[in-house]
């Protein structure tokens, strides 16, 4: 599975990744838990292709690291190489996402 | 011209907003100069129905407010609302965009 080097992940493509609702809430998960999730950890309620879908493109974006554990496909937010790329970013988003679903009572 | 009320704008409308290279420009400008500027203002390397467009995103998904004085339409960024919904998060992506900038030796 390809993954861009950090030099070559792109802060419009990280943004990208993080507009869509499900993808934020997974990056929300892998930030609370600190560790490496397989894809199956999460109960998202879409296909199980559209699940991929969403992996890839975080993956894609450089927002995660998908590594196979056997049969399992682990994913690990990279939190190193954003923040190194962007310092506080990531903390700043993941703040507002947990703000606005305090606000709208969502997960 | 529709705007989005605070409370209606979500994060990851605002994260599509900012997810493309000129829209990411076009807020980048208005941060830094401050005040309402107009379309015409910016000089950007595509069709004036494409510039149009990105104002519109970025609109419609709460980054800027458009008004028309006279017959020019004019942009302003929406930072009060902004703040008061992500304190931290508009500043704290500016400068991710000058340091990506800064790095690729872009303007």
């Amino acid at each position: 599975m390809p993954h861009p080097a950090r030099e070559e992940i792109r802060l419009e493509g990280v943004l990208h990744a993080l507009s869509d609702p499900l993808r934020l809430r997974i990056v929300r998960e892998l930030a609370a838990e600190g560790v490496e999730l397989s894809c199956s950890y999460f109960d998202l309620p879409v296909t199980k292709s559209t699940t991929t879908h969403h992996f890839r493109v975080l993956r894609e974006n450089g927002v995660i690291r998908q590594v196979y554990e056997g049969t399992a496909k682990m994913n690990g937010l990279r939190r190193v190489d954003l923040d190194a790329l962007f310092p506080g970013l990531l903390d700043s988003l993941l703040a507002a996402a947990a703000h606005q679903a305090a606000r709208h009572d969502e997960p």
